[in-house]
């Protein structure tokens, strides 16, 4: 009888056949990669939206490319949710996943480090160097843990100014990205106005959406949910015993939203992963696995806490808040302003860049809103480098001659 | 400090006031409501597609209507994952929820009970009745709980087959369903082709697609992941002890895929449910206390294995499996059929039903196929009645007069 299919019992070790770590941060003593540092605490405390504070911030970030004497070439790139600061480059000593801008950032690419300066810094809040919920607060010599206080949008783009200043730059020609980084992008635009010549917020929206805050939320349980997140205090957890079942539950959540119908059609179909297993309960299909594979590459490289914590900022994205309400601050906007969508992304539907795109020109700024019919989804912010390339490029061009 | 919004600590009762039950699932001794039961395993055993098999089988089924004595006016209605018999009719005792198709099946409604005999039958390995995880096992004495086998939508529609016997029924004038109902009247229309004289799968899919897959697979990780569902041994738990905040997440998971962003955007914006939380790590916006809602509603009323086993039955849909493939098999229906779809809808997406009706029309047969146009998303097969009563009356004519 144990051969039959159907007394296959659910077992998590099929899924992940290794333990993982406990946490997937970037701690000091790792190999460093291409990082530098950057303490920017200078004000202190450093007080945050939401009414925290924290007594010191480090950004880690990583350069491609020279700064021209006359600094006209530096290009801020900023990250999405599990991103960080390796845009571009490979898998290397310090670094867990490839860079994840690589095809658009290189020599002769539409982000040129022949021509340009690219900076793109871990964001606050994240695990891979700069200050987060990983790092250990200087009070109680430990991780912050649940203690690392809620940050926003405005708050990181706050250190990014401060990592600015730090590296002796005045303008940035763009403040580019995708999804949570076009969210920064955004903030930049509407807080310091003057050192901007353009934006280009891609795949992204004005204020999150309920559908994005719904899709949050969800992901935010299955974490706090697994009991070895341990109310944010599992740094300590031995190897193999942190919460990395409910962050892999997250992510698998999340990599759902950012594909689409017509992707897994294509590339996985009905096949089983393990055909003779087909017919039982716990038998998994294809797609089930190639969840489970994102699961854990994410865990090998991000932090819970982390994922809450940013995932947080997001709903809390409204670049109209206790500013009049998004039109009117998109309207003011007066810098050459590229938006895109790609048309089968369900989680940052065209509608949202759409609308962004006509509220910046109904106040009289200059908008360019682009979009590309792709079945790639949220994803093609990372994977249509062909359609985007182009645009990007002339958007800087166009930079270089107002400014 | 207390009174700074970031120190709100994530707090699960904040989400669910009281404790919720164990198990949702009806039991012998509960009130029946409008149920009727009828013991169905004249086989014995019951064996079942994915090779296990079941002692006994009891169905509970709901009728309206009177059945005409030439037998030509019956109407099988299949219900959704977490639907039930209970079709229409209110929240009265035994029933936990209004009746889910009530604008479509009553005197001068769509499916009018003044004219047809409606049947509609909760599914094996549910928990409303039918037999199911939640029910004892004879052999033990105790519920299934995890042992309870595998079950399939040809497993389902063999107990509706031997249901039909037991009530004296010739011919179903239909078998009408939306969404997994839709697997149900599909495998009729191929498994007991002359039983039937039309069928109406409405936002449904010949074979779950990996999307569909995907959305599953979470939703029962969710489940699994709780460490109050113990294996599937949960049912002796202590009063609030069961799996529920895993059932309930699966629950918020799927109720997102069910509805769209248009719906949520105008019922909901970025409302905060506590104003004064906003800006506070664990504060919830009204998109978050809706799907809470709908989780506790769920685990009010149903059963986490019931759960995993129809989630699963769902995917391992796929009317032709060993039988030639899913086009030769929709070519040979030769009855009426009618299929409908959502615009909006992300989970059983239009393409589907599309595709479904020209297989049955490129093999001969005779397909209707309508769009509606409407942002209510999957719940549209539910709630757009105005749309798909005209249909459903229409296609009901037809088969009378065909057959």
């Amino acid at each position: 009888m144990t051969d039959r299919p159907e007394s296959l019992q659910y077992d998590p070790s099929r899924r992940f056949p290794s333990p993982l770590p406990v946490s997937g941060a970037w701690r000091h003593g790792d190999p460093v990669g291409r990082r530098q540092f950057a303490k920017v605490s200078r004000e202190r405390p450093f007080v945050l939206e939401c009414g925290g504070h924290l007594d010191e911030v480090e950004i880690a970030y990583e350069t491609w490319g020279t700064l021209a004497p006359d600094h006209s070439n530096a290009i801020l790139v900023c990250h999405a949710l599990t991103g960080d600061s390796h845009a571009a480059g490979g898998f290397e000593p310090g670094h867990k996943s490839d860079g994840w801008w690589d095809d658009l950032i290189g020599p002769g690419k539409a982000l040129d480090t022949d021509r340009y300066f690219i900076v793109c810094a871990n964001v606050l809040g994240g695990c891979q160097g700069t200050t987060g919920p990983s790092s250990v607060d200087p009070d109680t010599g430990k991780p912050y843990g649940p203690t690392f206080p809620q940050v926003t949008m405005r708050d990181i783009v706050r250190t990014q100014r401060l990592l600015m200043a730090e590296l002796g730059i005045d303008t940035w020609l763009s403040v580019v990205g995708g999804s949570m980084g076009g969210m920064q992008a955004l903030e930049w635009g509407v807080m310091y106005p003057g050192l901007v010549k353009s934006l280009m917020p891609i795949a992204s929206v004005a204020a999150a959406s309920p559908m994005q805050i719904a899709w949050s939320a969800v992901e935010r349980l299955a974490i706090v949910q697994d009991p070895k997140w341990r109310d944010g205090w599992y740094y300590d957890a031995p190897e193999g015993d942190g919460p990395w079942h409910g962050l892999a539950l997250a992510r698998e959540i999340s990599q759902i939203t950012y594909r689409t119908t017509h992707v897994f059609d294509e590339r996985f179909g009905r096949e089983p992963f393990v055909p003779s297993e087909e017919l039982s309960q716990w038998g998994r299909y294809q797609i089930e696995s190639y969840l489970d594979h994102h699961g854990q590459k994410l865990v090998r490289r991000f932090d819970a806490n982390s994922f809450l914590v940013l995932s947080k900022a997001m709903d809390l994205h409204d670049v109209g808040r206790h500013r009049g309400g998004v039109s009117s601050v998109l309207g003011a906007l007066r810098v050459p302003v590229l938006t895109a969508s790609v048309t089968s992304d369900i989680l940052y539907p065209a509608y949202q860049q759409a609308a962004m795109a006509e509220m910046i020109n109904a106040g009289g700024g200059d908008c360019d809103y682009h979009v590309v019919d792709s079945p790639q989804g949220h994803d093609g912010f990372l994977l249509e480098s062909a359609f985007l390339g182009p645009l990007i490029s002339r958007t800087l061009e166009k930079a270089a001659v107002e400014g």
